[in-house]
């Protein structure tokens, strides 16, 4: 039995089917047997490509990706999903569009989607508006479906908001769950969710929000650290211990990174921006006021610099399990002595993690991949046994 | 008989050889079986699709578009067209390119072609420049092909010149030929194509003269109406006249909105630049006088909100045929109490018609993929057929 | 037997295996036999084209682009031999990326190659940094495939460096190959490769130094001339010195553009920049002052203006042999009275030399094409000849 069999052997015992025609907002909308499954199919789509089967679902449609702020690693990983099923990717760069000339984003969903089977949005930076844009993306896109505007109902996923980073986050545990040797060996370690020192800007507070919200559902000891004043959004605090309680795990807060370190199989220590900043940055924002945007910007950088000493340094790391917990970031890293002075990691615990790390981001492709093909497959069990025994290679020669 | 069967039956009956090889430039170039041809393998592409069929023509080749002003619908209903037979657009940015470098358009355009089949341009902003860019172009591109250095002669897609803007008016024909139950109904219909206020820059001409050149040849009672120094191109206006001679229809001017809104079954109430002003923006671009051209913009605002009453008002609708004529707009619309203080289209009125809107601009892709698939297909009634029963599906699973 | 059948055949008899899974750098990094191959590959994959036969190996999978400068026609080759070949073109735009956060270049190495069967990269301006940055771009991506990051390793095809231009030469030479009827026929044949005065900016000194390395190779009596102070790299004389010494060619340099045109039977005009420039800018870069970039430029376009009667004239051709020299040049060219008033080379000469010139430029595609196809196709003889038989049509109708 190949390996792509056993998986989707696995699959057919899981409840999934919710997924099909469904959108991909938060972790926390889906169940653990979906979550479960979103996980399976990235497994045995790259089982899939790495013995040359075809993967190809789709022999046109587009995939249509809007990003709002910056991105590399997201950007390729969507990329590389759509074109690992067939979908080409189109990119809405709202500079180049007619946006500007004051259309709304109900306008915009219906006209850039009469042939999308897919829409990845990444909104990140406005506390209250990413999720909000993409919801209001995605209700004009099914009025538009129902009333036959469009041919199909595209399926959204969501590449960072301003509340959760779904598929970074699923790549950073299936990473986990392929680290540790299976999702069984997860229950009871501990991770250290914490806050670093970042002097390059305002980073969203999505990454912290995500783990917490994913890694809890685990049976995990998940702690979250952070200086006084970088607190999460409350309501995704009250999803984690609600994960927490029901899965058997723990869900804390302590107040340095030493207590959070101490003991930890995994560390993720990333910087964001202060709660405070973040909202202040989207009253400036809804108010167009972008020299009090850059203002913001220098004061939040100068509260930043003031915990300098939340680092993962080679000292700090030393406390954690046998001082070898697993170090996980998303990328990139502000990097001390190599991308800046003073940073998150230090480049001796960066340089010794590297590959890990990199093998992280790799399950990024996939885990998009998977959520595209449960969301556009409706028997997916048959489909990626139908894949695995296809005379069609991804590369004929 | 599938529908796609009963289309390619119809499209046997039509004499439209001449599309193939052949570029698209203006609508008044083409026969009344050409459009008929175009409109019907746009229906039939659009069947193929609802029903899972591949419509893929091309197993590689190129569609290269070329936008010199800024585009969402085009953009996507372009890359949607190409993506739907199987060509894969590449975008030239005039600014990435060595263009700047002071190459020839002739060069260019042989440059960018080595394997492309189709080539979208959009440049609408200059009168006299647009439709000659696209010719000089094509001519580059013919001889390139003739002297062997192009494999194929890509066929031209015109996405909007300084005269016409086929694809859209084409689309808001099909909607029109759809939402009135056959094109044999629209005989005699009043149509009125007005200006309107707008705020928000002085936009092309294309869109009135399209409309008036190509609804003329259905027998319809076509309105043109506009405040004084908002001429549309006279070249333009003998063609709808003689247009109309022919099929049995009217063109006529009339002097207020009102009175061409008067009984009308279909209202198309949108903005554009003084003809003047037009003129004028291109000897300042043709001097390369940026800050003439700005100077000119906030003139021609001045100019343009000495009309606000020119817009599609509640009131304005119940002149039309029992106050509920059919609003088209090419879209996006400065809707009143929306985008703008005063523009257009009030919000009520944009609202009530906002799925018939979404819908009209749903055709696009559709007749884009349509002049595609006729200017590269030798014989489409056997293509299309082929299509029908072929195997292939859009979607595998 | 069809074309593609004898080219075939003539690849069986080479020795070019070591092209597979390798990068391509410098043509100078090459056998005899393996430049050979790349030409044979080139001519089949435009014979089945031209035959209309799919020349896809690729299912699916991505071509990433990196232009570190401007490009039209490398940019579309580069998507036209991905495309060819079944590749989607996914470009790496920095400044969309986050790489403006301070990421190195071994991380985006991975992280943009998950997917990537092929790397294409263009960084020509700064002397010691172009070379260095594919080389450390696919160092890292070594390192990613052997610590199982990345499914497959990408191969490089430099699209232009500081040192060579590896896809522009051999597109050259296989222009001469089939002007002349066939490599055997270059033997002796003077080729004048010399400095032309442009107006527009500093040009880099990778053709003239691609030109000399690889011409040198195929027995042909190359010139090499500029002013004072334009020197190319020595370490690339030096190259062209060994290689015409092997070759039974010839290697020398003249002072005057008239010597070097003098009798020849192909002439290269083209301007680069002085190579103390070069080294200055590259400084001038690396310390990050780019206000020091535009004085070095406006210097270096004095200094050129200085040079203005090193221009390919009608007298200067009268030089050549019968005053027929083939003329050659990579475009775009600075043309004395179309786009300059004084230039490399006179309008006239220029417009009767365009057809052979813009089919100097068509051979780009599929020299790129075939630069892939070698690196990823373990049985290249195998592969022409099943995708000569193949059923499978590039259009399909």
């Amino acid at each position: 039995m190949t390996k792509t069999q056993q998986l989707a052997r696995h699959l057919a015992g899981l409840k999934a089917e919710n997924l099909y025609r469904r959108d991909f907002f938060w972790t926390w909308d889906k169940t653990g047997d979906e979550l479960d499954a979103v996980f399976t199919v990235a497994d045995a789509l790259r089982d899939l490509r790495q013995r040359n089967q075809s993967t190809r679902i789709f022999d046109s449609g587009l995939g249509i990706s809007i990003f709002r702020d910056n991105s590399t690693r997201t950007r390729f990983s969507f990329a590389s999903a759509c074109n690992l099923l067939g979908l080409e990717v189109q990119d809405l760069d709202e500079k180049k569009s007619q946006i500007a000339h004051g259309e709304t984003v109900r306008e915009t969903a219906n006209m850039v989607s009469f042939m999308a089977d897919v829409i990845g949005i990444r909104d990140d930076m406005f506390i209250g508006h990413g999720h909000e844009y993409m919801k209001t993306f995605m209700d004009a896109v099914d009025e538009g479906y129902s009333a036959g505007i469009l041919e199909q109902r595209p399926t959204l996923v969501n590449l960072q908001c301003d509340v959760d980073h779904p598929t970074q986050c699923m790549a950073d545990m299936l990473h986990l769950i392929h680290h540790f040797g299976g999702v069984e060996h997860l229950k009871g370690k501990k991770v250290a969710m914490t806050w670093a020192y970042s002097p390059s800007y305002g980073k969203p507070l999505s990454v912290p929000q995500g783990v917490i919200g994913l890694f809890t559902r685990f049976g995990m000891d998940v702690v979250l650290a952070h200086p006084q004043g970088y607190d999460v959004m409350p309501e995704v605090e009250q999803v984690a211990a609600a994960n927490a309680a029901a899965s058997g795990g723990r869900f804390r807060k302590v107040s340095t990174m030493a207590e959070a370190f101490e003991g930890a199989d995994i560390v993720y220590p990333k910087s964001w921006a202060p709660f405070a900043a973040m909202e202040e940055r989207t009253r400036l924002y809804t108010a167009g006021d972008q020299a009090g945007i850059d203002a913001l910007e220098q004061q939040l950088l100068a509260q930043n610099a003031q915990h300098k000493d939340w680092t993962c340094s080679e000292e700090m790391m030393t406390r954690t399990r046998e001082g070898k917990a697993l170090y996980l970031h998303c990328l990139p890293a502000d990097i001390t002595g190599l991308s800046c002075t003073a940073g998150e990691v230090d480049e001796s615990v960066f340089q010794r993690y590297m590959v890990p790390l990199y093998q992280q981001a790799s399950y990024k492709p996939y885990i998009i991949a998977a959520m595209i093909f449960l969301a556009q497959v409706q028997d997916p069990v048959q489909a990626l046994l139908a894949l695995d025994g296809d005379s069609r290679l991804r590369k004929q020669f």
